[in-house]
């Protein structure tokens, strides 16, 4: 497996009246964590579009376990759970500074060619970037 | 079983650069669903929160089938698929004018005292409204 | 001058933590209105970007009077304040249910031709649809 | 004047269908670049709130040069015009990776008292801190 953990700040506008951060706002958080995953293992994802190949989300599974709130400074830890195929699938963890687990989520997205439409194998790159962590 | 639908048009600021409505705007939609399906039974959510009553989002699982793009009226159809008890389930299919679903998701929420933060059952009154559904 | 009406319903992930519209969702608001605005004069935002011209935003002000709340039903009047030249210019008012103005606001677009990147004159036909509107 | 810089990065649900990011996205930009600067000098604005103050945003006016794209580095620059009063005025820049300006803004917010939901004079110890930057 391979796992990365990246920081982020709750803002104002994220939170909701009940004070809580707004429960649609969680995505945006968990492709905040993919993508510096992908970046930390030198894949980051505009280069991945650019390149001609689109990452669409096939499917999200959230599990809403605690409340963030304002200004909260929060790990999202993202997980790669297996080697990617034509799908590639994400596992989040976000927790609170003292390490409380707050949500924790699943999503797989699947590998487009942009030209065509079509879903394709994993860029070959990726998945040898990868096969050190599934031994 | 009940069953609400009420339609929506996809804002420009909700797409992405894959011209796709992104995949994080959808839970906003949903809200929107079983806002206006709550409300279709004479409970407006509003005022669930303000007679002292909290619904906090406790699960969500998303399949997107296919994208919604810029300026698509969609249909949100939100379907109550049991009783409430401690929590009430919402089930949401969007449709494009075609009917074509796009995309299915299903939703947990629990009834929270706003004043102790603990779960409790869900109102009398919304459970009588939906018993005739469920014979 | 053309002054068009259109309604919408605040969103619970649209509120922030003071309990109010957060003041960003405000430009996401005014963006229905002159869509809705345009459309009501034949001329849909999407067809316009369809047929190679975008209209990205230059410039806005906004005066903030009073908050709108959660589930508030909102009117966004919009008015074209001026025959469209390189530059299209809207005024916003936002007004809760009993007419009460809670924010204002102007926005200037400019006619942009996709191919290009360059600004170009307005749309000949969204001029001569404006002109009686202009005496 | 007293100004403070803070990165942020573009996420990919903040860009529309453009490819640029959304214009209705640069407030919240601007809301991180004040809670930013305010921070710097000492004043969570989370604890300026928990302390009885609310910040409402009054009044803000936009000029966007540039377009900012997915993934970008952007630097916002606060800075804070005038000792505040009754009022707070601050200014942003929103910068490339480059330096290039891409987009500019003022924002006026008022300090108001939670329990009587009056405006009040500006916290004391913030004026005094900001003092020497107004000499």
């Amino acid at each position: 497996m391979f796992t990365h953990e990246t920081t982020l700040r709750v803002r104002y506008g994220e939170t909701d009246r009940m004070g809580y951060v707004y429960y649609g706002t969680y995505p945006l958080y968990y492709e905040v964590g993919r993508v510096e995953a992908l970046r930390s293992l030198g894949f980051p994802y505009k280069a991945i579009e650019d390149g001609g190949v689109m990452l669409p989300v096939h499917d999200m599974q959230v599990k809403y376990h605690r409340p963030a709130r304002y200004d909260d400074l929060l790990t999202v830890r993202t997980t790669i759970t297996a080697l990617p195929t034509v799908r590639i699938a994400f596992r989040y963890e976000v927790l609170d500074v003292n390490g409380m687990l707050l949500n924790e989520a699943t999503t797989t997205l699947v590998f487009v060619d942009k030209a065509t439409g079509r879903p394709r194998p994993a860029l070959k790159e990726l998945v040898e970037a990868l096969a050190p962590y599934f031994p």
